[in-house]
């Protein structure tokens, strides 16, 4: 058997059918399945049946970022985009039918998978990893970010990230700290894979790319704004969530409307707040993180022993009730973690709304044992956030108070 | 000095003054202060200044429930609502006025505290806490229910839990589970203290007793709806979340309209959708919970030590992402902490929609391992239920996929 097979693949009482991709390792067998995600086999425990062969050609390892031999004509008049993926069900509809994982995807096979992207963009392909999204690790958002910085070296006039939607908003607030730059980096997934009919992934890659293009050189997440195939949203990258498990416009600005909008039928972007503009800054990386950062969430009861866990880490994001708070119990033992060099910062569970431990006996005790205030900081971005101002601030108490990319706002902006 | 007496307590370089409240142990001094709270101050540290004795007159510790001695007469034509304190802003209204933080007040003091209330009810009054709600513990939800079940069956038409916002919805759950209930069991409280111009104290205060005397034989939340004073949200007790750290209009119904609501001009109370109705059901009570139950979120990056501290407990909450994910590489241990013994069950903290781990490798491999989905039950209502249902249920695992108090919603209703 060979990469680009047809397989089935029998394991334990399970049966897999699908492509046989190129795997990096001898042990694991990669089968790219029909929904378009790729499963990891055991190749020990695996029984594998080869149905057809050389069904897909796969594409080699050359990641040169050259498109020569492809059919695409470069056209002067557009912007080049760069198209990153990161794996995730939006990343599997080019994957899928490229049969591209390990390193590059060129303009065509980015045209033969979402046809409507065409006459948009010249188009850049790059595969940084292929993974669902719930396993991202610290380690890939450095290299998700060197990434992006080669991309628009090479002259990307702007950079869409395809990313799965578990974790896409901790990916988004990661490259919000580690980069600055100059044109847009516009995060989309999708909530709906290729093969079901209700599938959000063409609009939001084509309303992605459109957003790419336009003015506003931030950090942002593009997905449908409503369950209509209408609109989508741009999300600011340290202010979006997963609000909810399976809706198409499940993403959403926590305490404020989305930084702009992109309307699918007209193609034309717009933005109802300030932004940055593109070129207004130049690009600069600063990737470095400290991985040794938990986050807790306090609920009634909770074992003050997973507080042990944290003991000689780096940091600890507090997920506090109300205005940021824990029971008083576990105050004492902060007070020694933070004195043993752990910065400890609180944020609430509410989500929305900023902590203020200065009202209440809590808070005060909580202020006086050293835990430091994230303001209206999402508990996730602030996660992401400590971990960044570790390795690149000087003074971290204050970074974590301060707004360094939108993270906190200034007051509260009712929904639109 | 002695209780009842105003005092001036320094201690470490914080200075406190309030009256002189009884106190359980002889260690700690307690001051109820201005604001309405109450500080507990080590008396071995503390330096106490008595500036004015007997300021206020405190109540005994009779608990009897017989309200003789009261000016305030019954009056035949109103229903008995039972107003309980745990404790909190709302509840410090009360306390602070009368001072009675031991047993019990009566309808005079309940009176004097919110005048608003006069001509409503006949009142009774309780304490079965007094603590800021972050300190909450679940021996007091036991505590709770008991009291409450005393109540109902010393003739009360309906009851009113003065609760503190930060746990209120943990408390509201569990009283969820331990009773069924044949009236309304209403919990109010209050984001901003009676000292304050803007407080929300007293329409939700007169709003949740309009709803104690209504029909729904529920254990519902009771708190202002809009940011205007013009009406209260009814909001089902397993389905409520504080979604803001400091707006008065914080508690949300997730993924739903409320229940019902209760307009503050026209003091009448209406419901949106199904409730169970007044005498439906028999008092009945379940008040044990295995306390050995813990709650985790899901990050990227979340050191696996985390789950080492669940070793040998009943029970673990975990937190996915989206559908219900968790880094693979957890998977395996989670298996083993499954044939240990713990029940594992996951929830989403996107908090609306359902967990669905068909849909993916990932899902699939923590059902094979052994957890158990809480469809689209909120988190720590999930903690909740599973303390419940470990000591309450034969099927644990069919229990948490099975609405008991409304936790799991057939469908998400539409917000409204």
């Amino acid at each position: 058997m060979n990469p680009g097979d047809r397989v089935r693949v029998d394991r334990a009482d399970r049966t897999y059918e699908g492509v046989l991709l190129p795997s990096s390792t001898d042990e694991q067998l990669v089968v790219k399945l029909e929904g378009g995600y790729n499963v990891g086999v055991d190749r020990d425990e695996a029984d594998v049946a080869v149905l057809a062969e050389d069904v897909y050609e796969i594409d080699g390892t050359d990641a040169t970022g050259d498109d020569a031999g492809s059919e695409i004509e470069f056209d002067d008049d557009l912007p080049t985009i760069s198209l990153i993926s990161t794996g995730g069900t939006i990343a599997s509809t080019v994957d899928y039918r490229t049969g591209a994982v390990t390193a590059q995807f060129d303009a065509e096979d980015v045209l033969r998978a979402v046809p409507d992207l065409a006459g948009r963009a010249n188009y850049r392909g790059r595969v940084v990893a292929n993974i669902l999204s719930e396993n991202m690790e610290p380690p890939i958002w450095q290299d998700l970010a060197r990434a992006v910085r080669e991309e628009i070296e090479a002259g990307a006039d702007g950079v869409v990230v395809m990313h799965g939607t578990d974790t896409m908003q901790y990916s988004a607030s990661a490259l919000s700290f580690m980069l600055e730059t100059p044109v847009p980096i516009v995060f989309t997934g999708s909530q709906r894979s290729a093969d079901r009919p209700s599938s959000d992934n063409v609009m939001n890659a084509v309303s992605a790319v459109e957003a790419a293009k336009s003015d506003c050189a931030e950090v942002v997440v593009c997905m449908h704004a409503t369950e209509s195939d209408d609109r989508c949203a741009l999300h600011r990258g340290t202010r979006v969530r997963k609000n909810h498990t399976s809706r198409r416009d499940a993403f959403e600005t926590v305490g404020a409307a989305p930084l702009g909008e992109v309307d699918y039928e007209t193609e034309t972007v717009e933005f109802r707040r300030e932004y940055r503009e593109r070129g207004e800054t130049d690009l600069e990386i600063a990737p470095d993180l400290e991985g040794d950062v938990e986050l807790l969430k306090f609920t009634p009861g909770m074992d003050p022993a997973f507080l042990d866990v944290v003991e000689g880490s780096d940091g600890l994001i507090l997920e506090g009730t109300g205005l940021g708070h824990v029971h008083t119990d576990l105050i004492p033992r902060l007070e020694e973690l933070i004195a043993d060099g752990t910065t400890v910062v609180m944020t609430s569970q509410c989500l929305e709304g900023r902590v203020c431990d200065r009202v209440y006996d809590t808070g005060r005790d909580l202020l006086e044992a050293g835990v430091v205030e994230a303001g209206d900081t999402l508990p996730g971005t602030a996660k992401v956030k400590l971990m960044w101002a570790l390795e690149n601030s000087d003074d971290v108490e204050e970074a974590m108070g301060t707004s360094l990319a939108g993270e906190i706002q200034e007051r509260s902006v009712p929904w639109a």
